[in-house]
C-alpha cells in the first residue's frame, strides 16, 4: 500500500507551507491540505490555501478554531503589526505577531486529524534561518513535538508512526524561492502579507522576509511591487 | 507577588478535573478554569462546569472548538458508546470514546492561555490507573509535553515557567473520591456520564468507574442511583 501513503499538510497559504505541499506530492504522498480559520487579521489566506490545494490535487480541509477567544497577538488582537523593520530587527526578538501557542495548537489538530484519516507524516513549513524570531518554528520545537506524538495517540503507541517533516527548516529564504521554483509552486497564488489588503502591503516582516528571498534569488515576484531593494 | 500566582485548570465538569481545581486552590494559586465546548455529544457537562467554578470562586473560560471537524471519536461522531463493560474490559483497550488526540489539542490551548494571563501552572485531572486506555493521560505523556512546553512558547524560552500538574495520576478511583471528599469538592455539581441525560445513565465506562470509586471509598454517590455493586 505504499503508493497509498498520506500526508496532512499544514497549508496557511503563504510560500512556505506551499512549497511543503508540492514537496509532499513530489515525495508520493496523497495530500491532505490543512488549512485553519483561526480568527487571523484576514481570511484571503484561507482562500489562497483553498485554491493552491485545489491547483495541487490535494484535499482540502478547513478547520475553524477561533484564537480570538485567546488573544495575545497583533495577528488575532488589536495590537499594531509592526512595519519597515529591518532584518535584524526582525531576527532580533519575538515580535508582536507571535500568537501564542498557535503552532502548538496547529500541530495538535494536524494530529488528530493525521490520525482519523490515517496519515504517516505532517509536512510543516517552519523555518529557523530567517525568520527567528518564533519560538515554535525551531529544530528543537520539531524535535520536542515528536517525541510528543510518539507517546500520545492511539496509533503511535500500537506501533504505529506519524513523522513530522520540516523540509525547509535549516534553508535561507533565497533557498525557499529556488526550491519553490524548482517545485513549480504556483508562486502568484501564494500569500504571505499579514494585511489582507488587495496588494501586499511590502512592508511587514512576511512581505520584508519573502521579498528578501526573491532578490537574492534573483527573482522577480510577481505578487508584489512595493517593496524596495532595501531589506 | 507569590499570592497572585495563577493557575489553568482544564474543568471537564466531571470528578476529577474538579478534584484538580479544588485543589489549585488549596495549593494557593488564582484559579482560571478552562472547559471546551468542542462538539461532544451534551453540554451538560459544560454546565457541570461552570457551575462548579462560580461555586469555587474560580473566573470561568469557555472554548469553542468543534471537534467534530475531525471526528472520529464515539464522543463526537454517531458511533456507539460502549455500555455495561466490566472493569477489566475498560483496562484492556483504547474504546471507542477515546478522541484523537484530544487532550493534546486541550493542554495546547490551555498553554496558550496560560501564557496570556501569565499563569505558571496547568493543572489537570489525567489518572492511568484505573482507565489505562487511553495514551494521552499517562504520566509519560505528561512528561513529553511538560518537555514540549519548556521549548514552545515564548515565556518558556525567556526564562520562565509553566508547569502542568497532574494530581490525580497514580490514585486509584477510590483514593480519588477520598480526595474530593477531603477537598470538600460538591459532587453534587460534578459530571461524569459520557451521556447527557437527566440522570447520569450508570452503565457507561464513566459512570462504572466514578462507581467504583465511590463504592470502595464506602460512599453514596447522590447523584447517580443506577450503578449497581457489580462493577
Amino acid at each position: 500500500m505504499e503508493e497509498n501513503k498520506k500526508a496532512v499538510v499544514l497549508l496557511s497559504g503563504g510560500l512556505d507551507s506551499s512549497i511543503c505541499l508540492y514537496k509532499a506530492i513530489e515525495d508520493g504522498y496523497v495530500p491532505y491540505a490543512l488549512c485553519f480559520d483561526y480568527g487571523q487579521r484576514h481570511v484571503k489566506e484561507v482562500e489562497c490555501s483553498r485554491r493552491i490545494a485545489e491547483k495541487a490535487g490535494a484535499i482540502f480541509k478547513k478547520i475553524k478554531i477561533d484564537l480570538r477567544q485567546i488573544g495575545g497577538s497583533a495577528l488575532t488582537d488589536d495590537i499594531e503589526v509592526p512595519m519597515g523593520r529591518k532584518m535584524e530587527e526582525i531576527a532580533r526578538d519575538i515580535p508582536p505577531t507571535y500568537v501564542p501557542a498557535r503552532n502548538t495548537i496547529f500541530l495538535s489538530v494536524a494530529l488528530s486529524f493525521a490520525e482519523v484519516v490515517d496519515a504517516e507524516t505532517i509536512y510543516m513549513g517552519a523555518n529557523m534561518i530567517d525568520n527567528p524570531g518564533y519560538p515554535d518554528t525551531t529544530a528543537i520545537y520539531i524535535k520536542a513535538y515528536q517525541e510528543l506524538i510518539n507517546v500520545a495517540i492511539k496509533k503511535t503507541i500500537k506501533g504505529g508512526k506519524i513523522e513530522i517533516k520540516t523540509p525547509l527548516i535549516r534553508m535561507t529564504k533565497k533557498e525557499i524561492v529556488e526550491e519553490a521554483v524548482r517545485l513549480k509552486v504556483p508562486l502568484e497564488l501564494t500569500w504571505s502579507c499579514y494585511l489582507g489588503e488587495e496588494e501586499p502591503c511590502g512592508q511587514c516582516d512576511a512581505c520584508r522576509l519573502r521579498a528578501k528571498g526573491f532578490q537574492e534569488a534573483g527573482l522577480t515576484d510577481s505578487l508584489c511591487h512595493k517593496s524596495g531593494s532595501d531589506v
